[in-house]
């Protein structure tokens, strides 16, 4: 098959019929996104500030001062360069003052991008009004030469673009834009595009090889795929030159990071690239052999650098996306789609170390690896990116909003006694409930943006081909060599595997290529249609399986004329599986955890009783276990009735510590397990998600 | 049996002639006493100075110019209460300046203590010289007032003793005694113990309920058990009132260091005592139910209570006592008898949460758990106390020095993987390796002044009774109902459990009592004497065991006539032994430790490979160890060959990083396993005590 451009499905092109995703797509829609406005607006009692609308205001405030020759007042501290302390108790902050981090502006960017993918399935609603509202102060706060950071603009100007690897300006710009482009798309608005643009091009002016610019790029990565967005959106060439600057700069030597830092802080001489790991940029991307640093960052630059290397064909940067895929998921992914192990910089760790209660496995990085993994699938569609990509979603993604849509985990922990959150300073990261918002509040809009737009996850499609990826009911239109065709998914996923793909109306001939999940042990697929053909055997890539389907890279294909009427059958099946981790994870060794279709499971206390530690489950006896479906936190779910071992406690008072070896005191019983996504839905208990056999 | 007071004997009243034990002792006597020295005298290349010496010195010009009416010249550092820095590379520093931590005055007094013990075993050697020069030093360095702590002193005089919780004078108060008294001990002279003494005094001139005095005790406890030693040494009363006001006043509300703070820093409302379990002061120390804070300053402090305890005859305090050595010793103790598992406050963790890469198991934690064991040993001789003194000097203890005695553990994990601990900052406080001397050297003269002093944890004496705790071989001078009795006892401890304990000389009446250790299976005692009866068995608590013998809580207690020809033998049987922890321990769920007599053993990747985790070890197996002689560090040893299990590694790239469940590829083989003591002395290499079974 010659290469074609692949690209996501249009939101709009999607009607979302899923039970299980619609639910979360509606959640984010009335809980999410209105709670999020009020916390934009520093409305939500008793939970910190965001300080978003605030911030935006004062910086129009800001400009209109400054176009009228004004001088704006700027607070000592913002003067050298420190925080605006909060106010106290009772006390109105300072109008004029700049308050929280130095990304917050990023927060009302991430919303809008969420109202602009729900409006894209609800066109019309009031939230159009309210995003209007957000998107107005966007532009109001940006400055005349189009630069936009209300940091900066309410601090010292002259400082701005001094010291991008810490201060997030490229970061804002890359959020502005992924919401600028989703904002034009839901509403044919120009407003916010033409911001993202001007800021852009203030970066382009400013940053770059020529004489004169700095050779400067992200201190946090995300500008470089909002960019290839941007540029999809416009046509503008010049978009893409600066993405693709981005991802070429990077981590060469000498380290940018460090001459700026030399030169703000005047010190002797500047630092080696390698010190820049937690960035990404301690050596140039395309000899990066191992992913390393903080794991959102990380991602985003993959994702990024996916991007790239399909639009420039670029064989080098492709080789490098496929080294840190293997790096970031076959070594150093946890079993529920979450990276970065360690709370120190928020980051990966060294590969194969997996600790489960002082896990970080931030949602955001999650839902990076889904970005990185979509982005691979655009790439070369192979099944193993949409097995992870899948893993990812149903798993740390969803784990990471409550089930009420109300609050939220920042850090993803696989397994997780409260008590010891609560006193031990080294899982201080882990917390044992969801938070209803976070200082950083990064985490919950990104789940909203992500869960708003999933259909550009489930499916991509070139000019001849439609591939499936993720099992989302619905009814889909899409075009295939020119010609409609309209086509209807129905699912249970991911309860069952089971699947029908309709075509409904229309003609077309082409491809539809459907994603035989990894999970599934023998994935059946029956094509209810003479006109379908299975791909040519004369391509030598692909191989006939023994049922006669023509399968490549784990993705069955199908060609032929498709017309209403004709369908195509899926049964995947969904074992209760025991999986174990290669023996290189020392965290790990002897131990299984449970999976089911895309779920991992869980147990927890409230189920199971405290001290889960306790459990052992024998692997040859989890096909034993017996499925049933349980209502919590309002949504119907398959749990898992595992044959397990129990040790028994002793006696208080009466065993030693320590004492010879005897046969442990065990005792059979049935270990209750949920899906992963669930745990910590009905009040604070033990969770677990690993188990020795 | 009535009360009796029960004391340790005297060094000059025990000959040690033990293989192991000797050589330690001559290892800090020719290695670590002088290599300390230097240390003190910053005289030692490539080391971090100490500045002890410098810092008395200057602190003695201090004292001269004050009295000669002069000015002592503060530096703005220390006029603000911060340290001096560091001097720069290639420049000297300060002469007038105290540098270093705020309690480094403590580093030479523990290295008085340690020279003196030895001077008590080989008096007349050039180390009383040297040791002279030091104790003049100090002499020196005390003002006229009785005040000595050079922070002070070459500081902000007027602020001494208005920071007790954090800035250690009290805890220098305490080193400064111990050193006194075995000063005294071992040469006669008076000069430290009255420096001791007055400085006492000037405390208690400060300190105490009395009206105008601060109701202040120590931040870092150790004067406690100090002056108890000085009321023994010395006979005034005061020093045991100023011990006991310590241990009353502790904890008490309104909290002294509350008050304390809120006075220094002009806080609105003083803390709860409650804020300051670090330091052993959230209640008062009777109504402590769990051993929390500090490790260190935990020991210390227990041991003092335990040293009141049978001094005063106070029950309810000898209760608490009972009850922080259970929730140490049976809740929160390492199997190789470290205490302590978080690095966050050096402290205590939560029961049963004994991790083992992560540990903290600082040396002086486990030094102080035998000093609170001895004195339990004091205050009620039960096996259980002797068991876990043993433990800790055999395992930890020694694990913190070298073989060479030339560098030094801080921190003794249970398991070790150097690449971790090199690149993970999780792992930053464990060391792969042993160091020369630290910053903060508390750990290397505290092994010296423990090991030098081991007849003192090895028997007690009352005036009817010699109880022999550890078996070190020697010639042993006690007093039995006033007639003087010389002993012989040999043992090869720790490899062979046969021992033989002969009255050379004398002839007394009294009691001899063994400890029948925990260890041993079926230890067998065979009083080889007509003048020796089993205790009598009018005693109710004391029961008449199967063979005759007369045991009471893990002594056999022989009382008769004892004379010269009289022997005792014992056989105490060591098989190689799996040991597990209670369920609790979620760390240690399903795993096995080998235990071998009195030490707990470790495999390193020295003799296995790397990848330890990868092995297991069948509990029912551990029968067929095979027992062989090695020499590690130039010391032979007993190392176990232990049949165990190990997972072979998958063929690199085949695998992916989670699969279904198959039963593992694993093959037999043996592992290596070596005294936990003896680790890391053959190069940087990986290291694990606990196995899965």
């Amino acid at each position: 098959m010659q290469k074609k451009e692949i690209r996501p499905v249009s939101l709009r092109d999607f009607k979302v019929q899923d039970a299980f995703w619609l639910r979360e797509m509606e959640l984010v829609r009335r809980e999410v996104i209105p709670y999020q406005w009020e916390a934009l607006n520093d409305r939500v009692p008793g939970a910190a500030p965001s300080w978003w609308m605030h911030n935006m205001r004062a910086a129009a405030r800001a400009n209109a001062a400054r176009r009228s020759g004004k001088t704006w007042h700027i607070s000592k501290e913002a003067e050298q360069m420190r925080f605006q302390p909060l106010p106290e108790e009772g006390q109105a902050p300072d109008p004029d003052s700049f308050y929280g981090f130095l990304f917050q502006d990023t927060d009302g960017y991430k919303w809008i991008e969420s109202v602009s993918y729900q409006l894209m399935r609800n066109p019309g609603t009031g939230l159009e009004t309210l995003a209007q509202e957000a998107v107005d102060a966007i532009c109001a706060a940006q400055e005349p030469d189009g630069y936009l950071d209300t940091y900066y603009t309410l601090g010292v100007r002259s400082r701005a673009f001094s010291n991008l690897r810490d201060n997030h300006e490229l970061y804002c710009l890359g959020h502005l834009t992924e919401a600028a482009v989703a904002w034009h798309q839901a509403t044919g608005k120009t407003d916010l595009l033409q911001a993202a643009c001007r800021f852009a091009d203030y970066a382009a002016g400013i940053l770059g090889r020529e004489a004169g610019k700095k050779r400067g790029y992200p201190g946090h990565e995300i500008a470089e795929m909002a960019l290839v967005r941007l540029w999809e959106e416009t046509g503008e060439d010049r978009f893409l030159e600066l993405a693709k600057y981005f991802i070429d700069e990077r981590g060469q030597e000498p380290s940018y990071f460090a001459l700026e830092e030399q030169e703000r802080q005047g010190l002797p001489r500047p630092r080696e690239a390698s010190a820049f790991a937690y960035h990404q940029a301690h050596r140039p991307v395309r000899e990066q052999e191992e992913i390393v640093g903080h794991a959102v960052r990380a991602m985003y630059l993959c994702s990024g650098m996916a991007d790239l290397a399909r639009i420039t064909g670029d064989e080098t940067l492709a080789a490098a996306c496929r080294r840190l895929w293997h790096s970031a998921v076959e070594e150093k992914r946890y079993i529920t789609g979450g990276v970065g192990a360690t709370h120190l910089g928020e980051a990966f760790s060294r590969p194969y170390d997996l600790p489960s209660d002082t896990a970080y496995s931030e949602t955001c990085a999650s839902i990076g690896l889904a970005f990185f993994g979509r982005r691979m699938l655009q790439l070369e569609p192979k099944s193993i990116y949409g097995d992870v990509m899948e893993e990812a979603l149903f798993n740390t993604v969803l784990s990471g909003m409550a089930l009420d849509g109300k609050s939220f985990f920042y850090v993803n922990p696989l397994s997780c006694e409260p008590e010891a959150c609560h006193q031990d300073g080294r899982l201080a990261h882990v917390k044992p409930v969801r938070q209803k918002w976070f200082g950083c509040a990064c985490c919950p809009p990104n789940i909203a943006r992500i869960v708003s737009s999933l259909p550009a996850y489930a499916f991509t499609v070139s000019d001849d081909t439609l591939w499936v990826h993720l099992y989302v009911a619905g009814e889909l239109t899409v075009t295939l060599n020119g010609e409609p065709l309209r086509l209807r998914v129905t699912s249970e996923l991911p309860w069952s595997g089971e699947v029908e793909l309709t075509v409904l109306e229309g003609r077309a001939e082409g491809t539809i290529a459907v994603r035989l999940p990894g999970w599934s042990r023998e994935p059946r697929v029956t094509p209810l249609t003479a006109a379908t053909v299975l791909i040519p055997s004369d391509d030598p890539e692909t191989a006939m399986d023994a049922k006669g389907g023509s399968e490549r890279d784990g993705y069955l294909y199908m060609t032929g004329t498709w017309a209403a009427g004709d369908s195509v059958l899926m049964n995947f099946d969904m074992p209760v599986t025991p999986l174990q981790a290669l023996p290189q994870v020392r965290e790990l060794a002897g131990q299984i955890c449970v999976r089911r279709g895309p779920l991992t499971y869980c147990a927890e206390g409230k189920d199971n009783g405290e001290m889960l530690h306790l459990w052992r489950i024998p692997p040859e006896r989890v096909g034993e276990t017996w499925e049933k479906t349980m209502v919590i936190g309002g949504v119907p779910m398959i749990v898992l009735e595992v044959p397990a071992i129990r040790t028994r406690l002793p006696e208080k008072e009466a065993a030693p510590l320590y004492s010879p070896w005897t046969p442990p005191d065990e005792e059979e019983d049935t270990l209750t397990m949920i899906p992963y996504f669930a745990w910590d839905n009905r009040g604070e208990n033990e969770m677990r998600v690993w188990f020795r056999t």
